[in-house]
């Protein structure tokens, strides 16, 4: 059946859509808070779930934060508490993918700060890259550096010290019969507050693409593999799960893309204007874009849970 | 009439192509040279060419290099003697466009590196930018430095500085009302001697283009700019002009969107295999980039041109 974005209200289909839902999937930034401020009400609305017996699960394409970091910030922004398997990030899902993919004494080069390192150490991954990058003009340079025999992967973060030279690297290494080319996520840009935006993974993977003359594994969303991750850790069924988040291309996409129920709050990227240009679309593509439901804020769910 | 690469022996063919030839513009890397050596016989092709009262250009993507310092290399390898007017770079090329397209007062913020410089000096674009920019943890990181309020467009040419802070930079100033995106070339790799290779600046304009949700304006092959550039300078007429080069995807594609007659030269990048490929296809797409002629090397022309 079609998806038409209605309003989740106080309504019998709303009632039973969050009573029959056995595992609740949230994106973070824009959906439970927005930097380092909590939605107003989101809290107390994971919480009934949470006590009403739910799942819940956090998947985000951020790939600059550990797992232990987001259920820090949970905690400290009073949500529920979690655990680390709980929280599937996509520096850790591809860290996983990795620990799968590479063969026996394979190593990863990453583009990508602390956070990614440290899940690909925790799930026992050889990697090396992250961090900075020598300059144009020494030695080390990325178009000359004496390449690492035990490479068989590129693995594409956010990475605030990409360069021109890691970029080489990253080329050189892919050039090599075999290499496999992983990224984290292809968000464009990550809306700062104030309406101003910093560039996403996105971008960075792209370059490497379009260096490599070939597409990349993506392990976030809209990506089905971190849904995977959700499943083989718990034990969900995708006809009883929601998945709650704030962009369409993401959030919504992967969740209607595994046969889960869709909800968009409008606490971040996307909004119903563009909802509405999907819905009026022809375009099939862009129907997909289109979620089963829609609230303000998650706050509006709690008078659905309140008996 | 449908192109099918012949190859361009001493049939007379060849020779009446030739002969009415008025202007032939060259590619140069892997057409004339590759690095600093000249392709054997092609220094002779070319003063037999200049002798017959051919016009001859130079027509490069390569955004690196200031035309002056293209004389400089026709000279050091023995082509015949040439004049910056008769040098077609991208750096030169895209200088030109902004000094059009921006706004009185207008500057651009440029990814790039000394040439492209030098050649915006030159014809008096005001722009910033260029080499090294401050790294994260800075007070000036690209995130969070102040924008220069005169900055009217974003100009990505070849730029081994290239870093996510540039990105970060560029996007800001794209977000603003009214900013050009612009260019140099798609190149997505550079190629070595010994099989190796560097990312070309395709991948940055990718990683910006990404950023910005949008299409930047391109000033290189296979974009009709460049050809037009050429023909503000000369008068030449496009069905007595050869295109020569050796990349199908840029220097060929060039040349048939223009109504030139191509003529592929196998001692570069693309090779008869791929033009095999897009004659069998059925895509209109591929078609565009099969050339009229090709030759294993442009010294092949020295026979036909002898008498």
């Amino acid at each position: 059946m079609a998806k038409r974005c209605e309003r989740l209200g106080t309504s019998a289909a709303a009632r039973s859509a969050l009573r029959d839902a056995e595992a609740v999937l949230f994106d973070c930034d824009g959906v439970l808070w927005r930097g380092e401020a909590a939605i107003p009400g989101a809290a107390e609305a994971l919480g009934r779930l949470a006590g009403a017996g739910k799942q819940l699960c956090y998947v985000t394409n951020n790939s600059s934060r550990t797992r232990q970091a987001y259920v820090e910030k949970l905690q400290r922004l009073g949500f529920p508490p979690a655990e680390t398997r709980q929280v599937f990030g996509s520096a850790y899902c591809a860290a996983r993918y990795l620990s799968h993919a590479l063969p026996a004494g394979g190593a990863a080069y990453v583009l990508g700060g602390a956070a990614l390192s440290a899940e690909l150490e925790a799930v026992g991954v050889a990697h090396l890259g992250t961090g900075p990058a020598p300059e144009p003009g020494s030695a080390n340079f990325g178009s000359r550096a004496p390449l690492d025999p035990s490479v068989r992967a590129v693995l594409v973060g956010y990475d605030e010290h990409f360069s021109y030279g890691k970029l080489c690297l990253a080329l050189r290494y892919l050039m090599r019969d075999g290499c496999l080319l992983v990224g984290t996520n292809r968000d464009n840009r990550l809306p700062l507050e104030g309406g101003s935006a910093v560039p996403g993974t996105g971008c960075l993977v792209k370059a490497v693409e379009t260096a490599a003359e070939r597409e990349a594994f993506i392990i976030g969303k809209p990506s089905r593999y971190i849904f995977e991750c959700v499943g083989k850790e718990f034990n969900i069924d995708p006809a009883r799960t929601i998945m709650v988040g704030d962009r369409l291309d993401t959030d919504i996409l992967m969740g209607n893309n595994c046969g889960l129920t869709t909800l968009l709050t409008l606490t971040g990227v996307s909004t119903l204007e563009e909802v509405k240009g999907h819905l009026e679309s022809d375009c099939p593509e862009r129907r997909k874009l289109v979620p089963d439901y829609y609230v303000d804020s998650i706050a509006d769910l709690l008078p659905t849970l309140q008996d």
